[in-house]
């Protein structure tokens, strides 16, 4: 069974930069994620994180995982399925059940976008269906695009989207009344970019190697109707994946994972970073930055144990 | 006078990476500083910014402006005096006098290094007297230095100095007890090339041209003693620059700018991030995170005014 100072579950920007700081504070330090990246691999083109060259968002979390091994990190690969809190730590239990043991845990498991069910929602994301306006809007400049989805983040986005240039820009929602903020529903009325296509569903999504159509149906009717465009945008929420620590941690009316400006939950010693948590923007850069806080935290909070809660013999630390 | 919609005073990692966010949401962005770069300069190897390849600090900085620049953000060079609110938004201006209108305003200036306060630290900084360890160290091999100070910082700055090839390294604390980490200040004391000189308080900095010893009295006995040498480095810690917002937002007991964790201020319109908050850790990345949070929630807080609060005409924005 392996034994780590920290544990980290996650490899987004939140969870591999936490791991860039804990193994440079010298803590023996182990990633756990079903995949590399999070979030910032659905961004094609990432333009908006400082201090290199835009780039497809995959690479950038490479580079980010490339760092963090270099100073020691361990990434295995696998579902946690749970995490447990011991007299002396915690303990981390994988979903083909391999445990692991450890002093302190990050929470970085972000969240997954909530999905349409509909055909070519897999084959077309990054080729024209987008998760995300504030990251690729400006990818559609001239581009005739639609935004799925009725509250906040769906109206800014067809805002967005007709600010930045977009010539024309379908809000696509299955009922007649949107939940967005009344001020952000006005603008987008009085928008001559945006035209409303309510109460219709999406039904499927339509091209060849890009995006070239968005099929949809009236909600009550039935009667289809096909917009023809270049861009998607799915802006029907994210949800979080508080699964492993649900039993543990207090979470908003959102399940957001509760966190003081120290990046410290409810329980002592176990830390959260990123889309997880009830930090208010799901950007690459701030989950980067929080993953860092957490991170320092967390060595702090170690560095006040007064008995090294699991005291077995770490050897090899970097 | 210029007039813009947002005005960020600063161009460190915080003030860098808000106008990046600001310009990508289309707003007027100016940044206002006295340099580009801010603490991440004093750098000369930054290696813990996560996606990069360690690179001098400077080099990163430079990197994140011309990112800012791609967007449209215009720099200006210059010392902020003074930052007021007017019925329609804010005013800022500069040392020389010049005034500027914007909408809202985003505070990022940083910290400047702690004065001692004592003959000669003004004349020998730069001449002998550094403020950075980690940029200077090199330049004094063979050399016999001393570091104030008694954090992590002056404790990691004496290993530093030693580590390069320093002949000797004093290190002057006024207290006994150090605040550095336990594991630190054990190798500093094992380290045969470091003296600790302690409680004893800088007294004077002593030389012609360049330094040629730095006299300090006990702190108890007021028992003097003058160490020979070429060296001094101040590792006393930071201050932030609240000089042109103090009439302005509430400041914590060590005059960081209280925000929330959407980065607001108690002035609604005025954002801050990085060193100047209450931000618990002082990180380039950390920094770049929270100036993103600043720039998002602002644009947010500007998008939800009913009557634009200054309705100049903003021709030829990006």
């Amino acid at each position: 069974m392996g034994k780590y100072d920290v544990i980290i579950v996650g490899a987004g920007a939140a969870g591999l930069t936490a791991a860039i700081y804990t193994c440079r504070k010298n803590l023996k330090t182990a990633i756990f994620s079903v995949d590399v990246g999070g979030q910032t691999n659905l961004t094609n083109h990432i333009e908006n994180y400082p201090g290199v060259d835009a780039m497809p968002g995959p690479t950038l979390m490479q580079k980010f995982l490339d760092n963090a091994k270099s100073f020691g990190a361990e990434m295995i690969m696998g579902k946690v399925a749970r995490i447990d809190k011991k007299d002396k730590g915690f303990t981390v239990t994988l979903a083909e059940g391999t445990t692991y043991e450890c002093r302190a845990v990050i929470a970085c498991s972000g969240t997954v976008p909530r999905e349409l069910g509909i055909p070519g929602e897999a084959k077309f994301l990054g080729r024209g269906l987008s998760t995300c306006t504030t990251c690729d809007a400006p990818l559609f400049k001239n581009k005739v695009t639609a935004v799925i989805g009725g509250g906040n983040a769906a109206v800014e986005g067809a805002l967005e989207l007709a600010h930045v240039g977009a010539k024309k820009v379908y809000l696509v929602h299955r009922r007649n009344e949107f939940r967005a903020d009344e001020i952000t529903m006005e603008k987008a009325k009085k928008n001559k970019l945006i035209e409303m296509v309510t109460p219709y569903e999406p039904v499927e999504i339509v091209g060849d190697k890009f995006v070239s159509a968005l099929k949809t149906k009236h909600a009550e009717t039935k009667q289809e109707k096909t917009l023809e465009l270049q861009g998607v945008f799915k802006e029907i929420g994210h949800v979080v994946d508080i699964s492993a620590v649900k039993h543990l941690v207090k979470v908003n009316e959102r399940n957001e994972v509760i966190i003081d400006d120290k990046n410290q939950t409810s329980v002592p010693g176990l830390f959260a970073a990123g889309d997880l948590t009830t930090v208010p923007y799901k950007q690459t850069v701030i989950s980067a930055g929080e993953g860092a806080k957490a991170a320092l935290s967390c060595y702090q909070w170690l560095s006040k144990q007064k008995v090294t809660p699991i005291d077995w013999d770490i050897k090899g630390k970097k």
